[in-house]
């Protein structure tokens, strides 16, 4: 039976530069739909899963078009709520070479950041669903955004559901007067799947430390329901040309995937979502290794696409883990 | 000698749809920087005044692109300051035939609609200029907008400039807790020549008249230092087909131009501004009649162009005047 | 409660030039899908309507394309199918003024005319159904296409529904061994409400007549099931400028509706189609006048949008029935 | 058996703005090639006929993609030589409503211009041809292109070629040291086609008058060999919406032609060589009237193409002469 | 003297996805025309070769465009016929970095497939020419395309050109009823020099082996008449990045060239059909040795141009395999 | 307080085709405008210097979007004149991979070659000024260039400033009659700082030298003023992949830079132009070696750019001396 995945998270437009162009030379936006947590469910539903993403738009026709896109790739959409403020955009410059790509956020006050949820029942969104995503972002835009998460997140547990985080911290958003040790460790509680860098260990969870491995076992301490910890780690030798490998953390070991070269790279924006996507593929359907390698397999194809979504076949993820058919003309 | 001109008001990026494509269909869109203000400055620079622009940008790229798109028309940018806040944003999607226009406004707390003015030397913005240009937009926006333009309506009164106010009531904006009503008297009696429709009358100078000149001998009365008030007629046929005339009332009659017959519309946005302007530099340069006549061959000759800048030289205009070249190829 | 729409009918790939373009001159097509009934769903899911699909594709990524066209403007695809065969082409040439618009079709051997809809559940389709409607391009594909169309008609009718054909006759189709007399008759005997002009009177009806009123009159003599006679009558002064109304026969007059002048025509082709599902809107919905003068607004506001779909909201169309906001600028 | 025409001149690369952009708004240019004479081979190419173009190019990679696009069109390159000098450069602007469009020509010290016709054989370009047509712009470019166009003219008319010349006065060339009445009288002598309007024969033949057929009539006394005189009439009401018409002196009578009405012109460019084109094709195939009548409905079509060249097929045109298929959508 | 060559086959339209989309993504398909057999010809006409290029297309506007395509870049179009059948199309996905490029075919029934060659005088064909060159596609789309090719081949033959095959097996053709071993055969028997990989010897001429020269000699023995075999090697690193060279077997030696490492590869299609135009350049006018250079240069040339056809000079290839001017700016 | 920088040259526009077109392929150009001294205004405004372009226009609307285009991008036009003559071109074909990148000028007869500089004031051009920047292109216009840049030198010199001579020989310009001997020797007299190659001195100083450091100490004891000699070292790799370093030779010893490897190159015009800015912002404001190392890195960026100009900011120059951001992606 197909998996049923819930992702809960903002949406915005994204609009990037054409080619390399900087943004003091564009005079023509490319626009696509994105947020964290609904890559994620568009990487799961090319894969074949039934997603369903919880958001909020404002109430005209660029949000139809958001929702469109949803619709268009897979996601389903009986939980996109209607909210007055305004949809959050991100302004997206890629780099080449040496120069580094840009973003500017035009997030705040966004209908999503606004959002009442209690008119959401969460029982029935995740009524017969396998798996909760969530990621650090939401908490960080608003106190309506972190009581709507914890909400979630309460009603997931309560209903056994995995659930997986991706911490995220970004220092650009905790605006709203609460800091990241205020809110993120009890969410975390909930979590069992938890995607962390060093750095978000210190911001999210008051954990320093130099080596990854001590940091998850430390975290396991802090945090005994956590099953798994994860991360990428991404060699940014310029805009063009990075390496890209992942490290999951079990309970047990640390296993490392392979290691890909990536050069001539298309797009990396929604590179980790595509990891995180892969890896919830992974644990629902494989072994932990495998689970790593098809995660880190689906983060380099996201490079070498256009717009923040994964839009590649289940086989096509598989066919770079064997790598197999590498770079070829398919006839 | 050059006429010196100042003009007040927000900047926004401008995102339009890409031909007659509807915002449901958008995957581009252009990107052009205007305001009602700015747009009138865009025309008088192109007709050799000197011309400077008061604003205020958040501190980013794009803000850089729009003060570079300033300079590059010919306005001089002394005077754009640097603020929190956002870049206020407008989206357009351009109607065909039967279908109309449609723009979605996203330029709440905008940087502009925050700056604190009292940084601004206004004395020194307008030592000797001889004309300052302010729309109703900018008392619509905010407390500190409207602050700042009677601030400025103060000083430029005071030097003996000759002041325009395009009333241009917009329903949507006056979010800030007052009412037009209650700001918008105090800035016209500043105000000597007025841009109003009957639907402005009513909603900000408190007067009710079916008969536009009934309307205007009215607003003399109960704004005396009113020299002048004008208002453009449009015929919509369709998006594509449009009629345009122009009335100009200057204490004495009711004067109106010759009526022109535009089909195969490029681009209405900005229409009024381009008349405004034109009004301007008639009014600096010409008879009442031949200023009101320039004014609305201005406006026509936008309707042409793509964006919101009248992008027209002076010599165009004067021959659409003449009736000369209409339509020809100039090699 | 929501009507529920049933169509069936083959997508095509359209690949049609830039701007002008002819031909000759092509070094790019704008791809969109479409096909003659799935632009009726398209209109009626933009309407709020839920309406399915019935179609067949090829296995391979273009068709995957075309599905998540459909789902993305909203029209289900439970009942989409898997098929031998080619996805269905056709090329356009826009016109211009004096010059008329080309297509050129390369849609034989197609997935949808080779498919065996013996797989099909016909009851389970119109389960809880309102409406179906079907054309007259089916039969004209393939032995199996108008035996599946027949098969659809049979379950429509048994279970109640209303059901609507688009006779729409033509010439270069037909080529599988059978003529239109031989396969439509059959297929109109469980259709109340018929699309047809003159010519499709006489071809697969076999009913001759020069007044419009007298066929329709014939045709409820020889299929007395008949409910609803219409067709669209349209002046052609050029590619860019037609006048446009409509016909509604309704066994007891004939009802006119009011004739629109189209300019600057921006696409024409599925302007029948957005006539059709406005005209199954307004019977649903609507007095036959209202239902008629609806389908025509619907229709006019598709030629000022590019692709085969008509991407208005019920609003606009409303609006235009009305005489509103025509050509305005809707801010 | 297939006529065969000769034409000589200027191939120039045309950079257009895209769209009704300005040329203060480009940041983009399209290219075509053209050029008066060649465009009217390549009309002439496209209908059928064995079409050579004499003309000459400097040695470098755009020359080719000129050359290139003559082939393309049908049009044979055996007498295009390679000469010092630059390609000729013409840069377009496209007007709008009432706005003209407007060109800037870049084309002195062509390598047309100084190219010595010493080398070329006109014995043999004009074997077994029917027509050469020449145009007043290569005397005006300088003494080599006119002394070229003299010796061309001294050889196709001892062959006995029908010799058509467009006399096309541009006051902004002949830089070369002499003035058309120096020049053009001695060509015309062996021209039995001549294109002039009323500014042409006072400045080319030193005709005044008011009335065409007058300054026909002795146009034919002062140069007897004269066997036609034409002449297109055009209305612009705006760059967008032109009437056109045709006037042909047969030397008895002043025959016109039926009068269309254009809106919604794609391009005006080389409206006037493909009439030209147009009444070769007739002079060659039917009766005076009828040539005229398909000279004007060329002409017609060729605004609705973008770029120098009439793409249009034989059956177009005459589709139009007898008012079939106008603007219709062809299956 | 210019060399002549013939080459026979079919000519598709390709339709690529712009830039590095997706299916799934794209809107918009940049077009071309090309085909492995026509693409040789177009690199031979580049280079000075008197190329006739016999093939069939439909009859319509979009088989003129492939027509003027051909002219365009200098192939001779004498030998191109009209036939009933559709145009052959192939779509085109350019991959990048690991991820894959896909072509979806779509060209069963075509003209050209469907083309009765006996209308085809042969002998007039290869009268006065050096060269024949035919591919394994041509015989494996229908059985009238075999026996074209095997008539072809005998008037070829028995006029002494020289012939060339590249075997080229593509197991999703070959759908009429014949394999390969049916067919080839008899067709290489007239062929001297020959393009196979190992799968090609194996599944067109029925040999086995391991190395490449053991397959050349076996060849040999069994296809006495085969002076020269060849292949490229290439190494995909990825969809950017391919190593590439080439092996000449002539006889007595296996000749390897020099390997070349592309990055940023534009456009990979073809790439092979530009190494056997430059070999047949290359046995044409140059020793074994650096005919196999001259190959293998013009095909990494191939990759940098977007296309099918290898649009470089003589020169280009020849100060590539000089190692001059590599990657440099030329002024 | 901000230094003031004056620079002399000729501003062309750039004509380039798109992506990775050849010109035989092209039908669009992309334009910008530049020139190298042009370049080094660009760079050096972007990084808050006063900067002025002096040079010369002819008299349409496409000179005026050059202008449009110095403002822009903040360089002042104060000293811009009018002249006749054409606007200089030249055209731009990007290579790719081991396919060179090419440039076809079209620069003779420009208004500024024309330019008859006696109108201008260098007194008060170069008043209050730090900087002036010329090279070698413009004495290789014409007599009146070679003039004008004499007279600009006296005056700087006069006054003080920092004058820096980019030699750049170019062996297709020169066609006035004097060869670069003649003429380069009495300029470099009066110059401090020179950019030159080890052809450069050869070419223009006479100065014969295998060793780049005693090129130094050579030009040193014949133009005694020099203070800095300087050059970039460029391994071509391929068009996508550059090498790059500098050196500087300062009077004692020879200064050599970081090495940076370029791949995926976006544009490299201008790269030297990008450099030559860097070392005059880093010698007005920083020690040698930082100066080399701000101009290299400054000219690695510039790789990343489409244009001539290095639309890169103070900082993100200094981030990349320091190794900082390199390639990240920057929220």
């Amino acid at each position: 039976m197909k998996k049923k995945v819930i992702t809960l998270g903002e949406v915005m437009m994204r609009l990037s530069t054409v080619g390399h162009e900087r943004f003091l030379q564009a005079d023509q936006f490319n626009i696509v739909y994105g947020g964290a947590e609904a890559n994620v469910a568009v990487s799961l539903a090319q894969w074949g899963l039934d997603t369903y993403h919880v958001t909020a738009f404002p109430d005209h026709d660029l949000s139809r078009a958001a929702i469109q896109y949803l619709r268009q790739v897979g996601v389903k959409t009986d939980y996109v709520y209607q909210s007055e403020g305004r949809l959050g955009l991100y302004f997206l410059e890629n780099g080449a070479m040496q120069r580094a790509s840009k973003i500017i956020y035009d997030r705040f006050d966004s209908a999503f950041a606004k959002f009442d949820a209690s008119q959401v029942d969460w029982d029935s969104v995740f009524d017969g669903a396998d798996w909760f995503h969530w990621t650090g972002i939401t908490p960080a835009l608003s106190q309506s955004a972190a009581d709507m998460t914890l909400a979630a997140l309460k009603v997931a547990s309560s209903k056994g559901l995995m659930i997986s985080g991706d911490i995220n911290y970004r220092r650009n958003l905790w605006q709203y007067g609460k800091g990241p040790l205020e809110v993120m460790p009890e969410l975390i509680r909930y979590t069992s799947i938890i995607v962390a860098g060093l750095a978000d260990f210190e911001n999210c969870m008051d954990i320093q430390a130099d080596d990854y491995e001590q940091a998850c076992i430390q975290a396991k301490k802090d945090f005994p329901q956590i099953k798994y910890i994860t991360t990428t780690e991404r060699d940014s030798i310029s805009a063009s040309e990075n390496g890209l490998s992942g490290l999951l953390w079990n309970g047990q070991v640390l296993l490392s995937s392979k290691k890909y070269q990536m050069t001539h790279i298309v797009d990396r924006v929604g590179g980790g979502d595509a990891y995180m996507a892969g890896l919830i593929y992974g644990l629902l359907h494989l072994s932990d290794q495998d689970a790593l390698e098809f995660g880190v397999a689906a983060s380099v194809l996201k490079h070498s696409i256009l717009g923040d979504a994964n839009l590649v076949s289940l086989e096509e993820v598989k066919s770079l883990v064997r790598g197999e058919h590498v770079g070829k003309l398919l006839r």
